[in-house]
């Protein structure tokens, strides 16, 4: 679930969809219209099932926020105002009678890229989702790695450039002001203010918003404007990779969200820069890889960490 | 084992020391030598034990290096020339008798300190070893986290300032070249040599060396050069636990090494300085603590390193 949308489903053990719901979230009226249209969703999907409700294993729940998974809680939740410490997996089991485990989204897609997609079942994968912000998750010996509190695998949040741009966290320098969809739109967008001639700079001088795509296909045709911020961003996603892979070592590092739609170009680039910085003498180049799942991983995911429970 | 000294001892599996030696390391003639030091030294501790070598569970040898922990294998060691792909724990087995166990001496000191001293026997903590480089370990649900090479841990080498001071290792910008007692010591001296004022000016100027010791003691004195010097280092100290801790997000982070005697004069540095940069949105604090088992625990964490396995 997010701020735009509920998407939710029915897979079973082999995380194979069996049905799938969406609807548009009730943003603005608080938590419980929210869990009322969950409970709704998990009867419509059981009905067309014509399954007993006692199959169900558990409703697993992810969202773009920091919870914590042992009680429920979301602590807070950046899309959903007012989501502050609330103890939502409670409040969903009342309402559906079916065990709920909560947890980060880019935490459960993490978990579904490394058992069904990009991480191909590995013991270990790092997965960063490249979107609005920069989200990650950590799986070790094949599971979920949360961390003492449930908040491990906030790497959108690595301080990358001490004393750099301000982050919504509160940060200086977080990679995600640094290597975001919107942070690489950002860098474009200060250029052409301070000068730069670019094919973007009569949307920009418009007041017209670019994305990370407008980007891509500028630096594609030739742009040097748009180029130096793809090489920026991704340069600081090298160096958030490097940096990985001499703390944890993990097999593979995974790139997910939006942004990795640039395929190649986005891993290419990665991969010369970290061949570029990082030391030969301190173990090999991480494994870096595009994630297969595309946007159902969160939601695969999600199922994935109520099996798991 | 290191490029000055190897100490050796034994232990019980309760983590006591029953008996110890330590010898000069005999470093310019290659493997085989260091190899015979260390089977004399065993053969020594054997016989004061006056126990049966089949009682001997396992030899764990730690060093300055990087490890192939699954074949014992040393890939490089800064200290040990010549020390390159080396099957150092086959080699002294046979010599021996023994069964070897080979890691990083920072990931056996971060063992016993989790086990033994300032981790408390906690499941996961993560610990930075501050001498002349930066070394790391990562202790998680109660073992070593080695990844998947064997190189985890290797936290000296994250990459905190893109562009920066440039790494014995290759890398520009290491944690290694901004926060070890060496940086420290190198921050004043350029200070000095850019033309500050500094009671330590006349010493630095006179080509004596100075060590972090000596920028504590003139900061304490009130020294602002040394103050300032102090302060970064604590500053990119704070950098690399606030991201450990939207990373990993352990119980808690431990620093020993050398320059981890400043007490609580770094302890407090650095605390101060997390508060100051970290966001209050995405969980606590970490949990920073001094080490408490002082120089041995490179030691004990071999033992336990051969006990686990």
């Amino acid at each position: 679930m997010g701020g735009t949308a509920i998407k939710g489903g029915a897979l079973d053990a082999s995380g194979c969809i069996l049905a799938q719901r969406d609807t548009a979230t009730c943003v603005d009226s608080g938590v419980q219209p929210i869990v009322d249209q969950i409970a709704i969703m998990v009867k419509s999907i059981v009905d067309v099932l014509e399954i007993d409700e006692s199959r169900i294993v558990g409703l697993g729940v992810g969202l773009p926020g920091l919870v914590d998974y042992s009680d429920g809680r979301v602590i807070n939740c950046a899309n959903l105002p007012g989501w502050e410490n609330v103890q939502v997996a409670k409040r969903i089991a009342e309402k559906t009678g079916v065990r709920v485990l909560m947890e980060n989204d880019a935490n459960n897609a993490a978990l579904a890229e490394a058992r069904l997609g990009a991480g191909n079942g590995e013991a270990s994968m790092v997965m960063l989702t490249l979107g609005t912000g920069v989200g990650g998750g950590i799986v070790l010996n094949g599971a979920l790695w949360r961390g003492a509190d449930g908040t491990a695998g906030e790497l959108g949040h690595s301080i990358v450039h001490p004393g750099g741009r301000r982050c919504a966290c509160g940060q200086a320098g977080c990679l995600e002001v640094y290597a975001s969809a919107s942070a690489t739109a950002r860098t474009v967008v200060e250029s052409i203010e301070a000068g730069a001639a670019s094919t973007l700079a009569e949307r920009v001088r418009a007041g017209q918003p670019i994305g990370a795509a407008d980007v891509v296909d500028a630096a594609k045709a030739g742009d040097e404007v748009a180029r130096a911020a793809w090489d920026a961003t991704c340069k600081y996603l090298a160096i958030a990779a490097i940096n990985l892979q001499h703390g944890l070592n993990p097999q593979s590092i995974v790139l997910g969200g939006g942004m990795s739609a640039a395929g190649d170009f986005l891993l290419d680039n990665i991969k010369h820069q970290c061949a570029e910085i990082m030391s030969h003498r301190l173990g090999r180049r991480p494994d870096l890889r595009l994630a297969t799942l595309g946007n159902r991983a969160g939601f695969i995911g999600a199922a994935l960490t109520a099996l798991d429970a």
